[in-house]
């Protein structure tokens, strides 16, 4: 267990933004940089070391990098390349970061005490909630159809699988679940689904919405043709699992949905990382 | 009871085209006439006395006409007044249309069988589906919040308040609903909601989400400024009961979001209008 | 509006003993008579024009009277007859009662207040809520298949078919719901359940479960034969939907499930009680 | 994969007799023993051996014992001791059984394939359902209260509790959830519910209705007397996770309320025990 109370706050999107004023509100001291054109985030510091220079506390962004070479910021113009300089500003303090392990790849980080936020549980159970919502948004959206009284697929059933097909079977839709393992089927039955096995999904027939949590190549060419009958969310990160190349050729309305927590619940996600790192700090020290 | 086999579909929007898709799949013939914009509907007459002729059933859209004077055709160049002629042309058949009693203020329909489809109880009850999912969405996409663990009020118990609420509830918002009857407010507490007193609202706390189904004033200024936390959607039509200038006097994210059946769910939409004319055919002759 | 605050509680169950203890934790004077064999309730006076001296108010119990003739009062060895007599001690008080008609029948009660707080739709709604669970219970009890995933019918779509199906519908089974309106149809569609005209009832397959919540005569020998496989209760008041004779003939298990509210959730049932009559004393004088 | 075509049911409850019946449906032969109490299960073998003859697949039930020396067999005044007799009669035929580790402890079972249906995870959770269905009935009849608008707190979350919290929520109640792992604190968030650290129980307050679904000691005296404002129910396996006699003590109604499936839904149970083989049939052999 430890305190963390000056808290600098450096890059990322609306979510640190949001993020720092929380953290304000439980009275940490919150500092922000490379966050300047965000307006309620006013970094007034020349450098990241004047910036940081005081904070017992840093926190990364969401990703961490998108360019692999500098942190992610898109609010400002300011560069700041993932190196060994960052590391030796950051020496001393508690470094609050996504992607721990390609940040510790950068530089010397053994003077720090690195937490990986984005590589815990409860941050990647709770943002299950804004993706799920996310996701019926971009259904209701993107459909001719309601959800109610529709056929939905929802292939895996991970945290994103499990409250998305709670929410759509809530909502009134008809829904399937894909899993493989006895167990998770059983559970699917159990929660008032239908459960198909992934490796039957062909044969399982046509739905009007089809979600794909699963990242590997689900939904290729010949599966699409067959379970396709409307829309298909790709709601699995990169490489993702649904052949979107392959839904244009179908003419199907095939998507990815990426990132939703920080698109279309910014609010509420930062209330999760914020949760997140008042966890930590409520743990042993590593 | 009567049959209907040969129907002509005159003006509307996408889900005129949707509605003679169903229509036709059940079997009956299905012109259709100034809807040459919309790719599905392959209107080839040149004038309405042709394209109605061995007609035995005419729908007109909704709504029936935006200027009041000529029939509401968004995906067509031609312009149809609501006139004399139009009557003439429609003498003798059956005439299914929205605003019954707009149109035959219109013209002489003593020897045509006119029935307002939007004046049934289930067509209304079946919007209510789409629009409380168009709200839904709306919701989701304009709030940095997720529903979920947000405060939401629904002001109203109707269709679209009953359904709505429910939908919030089922997604994990704590939902408080108004009324102003006895009943109304002890079904709501058994739904498991807060109940409040419409004339109450004021004292009741702020909502991250306000939901309006009553079509009359009852969010003017002072009303907003004590409950609007966050976003106000106005899902009543027209005049609405959201002051939307003081919304934005205050600084407050408020909009209206009506006609959401057509909008979000235009086949669900289609669908519903023909089941309604459908149940209308069951029914004894008026 | 008025006050009550020196309250008689006279006969009645349990029900009535909890209600005074939640009057008294209001900070209400509560006395008793009739209930002296439930062990809460203490009475302690010799006679009921003793037991009402200096009270403004009595509360009556529901039933009023199970014979006709005396006032309902199983927890007493009093008898206490519906007569002129009762009537002039009631004299200058508000009488809370059920079924006032009939208590007003018995004796000259036109100097006092009666007020039949059985006749108040919110306690109609809410008594909905216990009588749906103890029917859950019934059911669970009184099968050897679980809810979930079964066949379900619930005649009826006023408070306790709504409150009911809802229920059957989140333990996840398949219900079915019945009513004679288009609108009501559409209501139970909107929900996410099966519709059926209930004049229709009997092509509309086999149910594990049916629940009756319409008080004529629904389930007779035909329409059992062709729609209980199962098991069959009947919450409707008498004389009930549901031959039970049949039911037997048939080797059927139907049987009646009544006041539920007062048997299986007292406490709550007092607690809508309560608040009734509160809601009665918040209104303008009759 | 492989076939079982005849099969021989021996001992058990009614589960096994409607598990007989299932069986039988899908084509199988089915014989009993041990079960002739049963209307349903006819056995006419004057001993196991010729009960078992021609049989390809044996059932036993579900416990296995209750003595640990002779099979579980209510239904039936024949004894069969858990012996190497048995293991004989049973030789070169697939054994399907709960508790298979205490089975072959009994005898020389290696000619024999073994199967511990218990032991499969599918099985667990579809349990999962009827036990939950269970604790509702047993909830609503023993509390003067509704489980609606009352505090129900459910200890652990595992396949019971993820279930019967779902369903607690579902009929209004205030749902929280105890468990250790941020991980599932997070997802008990996400599913609407209060979630509370099971360390931290006795500062969580009073509930009306306690679950435990934990197999260890959670509610000691000390414990029951900061939480337990009502009912609580004990739904762990022995030796469960509530101190009964300290429920005694202190005048609370506790009770564990055991074996739900086959008590309150053994048809149910019977097609879980069915499905749960055939899948064991569908995989590899071992």
């Amino acid at each position: 267990m430890f305190d963390i109370n000056d808290i600098c706050i450096i890059g990322g999107d609306e979510r640190q933004a949001y993020l720092g004023a929380l953290l304000a509100k439980d009275g940490k001291t919150v500092t922000y940089f490379a966050l300047e054109k965000c307006g309620e985030a006013q970094p007034d510091y020349a450098s990241l070391r004047f910036a940081v220079k005081g904070c017992d506390a840093v926190i990364l962004p969401m990703p961490l990098t998108k360019d692999g070479k500098t942190l992610y910021a898109p609010l400002s113009d300011i560069e700041i390349p993932l190196d060994e300089e960052l590391a030796k500003s950051l020496s001393g303090k508690r470094v609050f970061c996504s992607y721990g392990e390609k940040l510790t790849a950068t530089g010397d980080y053994k003077s720090a005490f690195v937490y990986d936020y984005l590589a815990r549980e409860e941050l990647a159970v709770l943002n299950a909630v804004p993706t799920a919502e996310g996701a019926l948004a971009a259904a209701i959206t993107s459909s001719g159809k309601t959800l109610h009284k529709s056929r939905c697929l929802v292939a895996g059933f991970g945290r994103i699988g499990k409250l998305l097909s709670r929410d759509l079977y809530a909502l009134g839709a008809g829904v399937t679940v894909s899993a493989r393992k006895p167990g998770d089927l059983a559970m699917i039955t159990a929660c008032g689904y239908t459960a198909v096995k992934t490796a039957a999904l062909e044969g399982s027939g046509k739905y009007d919405f089809i979600f794909n949590t699963i990242p590997s190549m689900i939904f290729g060419e010949k599966t699409l043709e067959k379970t396709a009958g409307g829309v298909v969310i790709d709601l699995a990160s990169k490489p993702g699992g649904v052949d979107l190349e392959a839904c244009k050729r179908l003419g199907i309305n095939g998507f990815a949905a990426l990132s939703l927590p920080g698109r279309t619940a910014p609010q509420t996600a930062a209330g999760i990382i914020k949760e997140t790192i008042c966890n930590i700090t409520r743990e042993d020290d590593p």
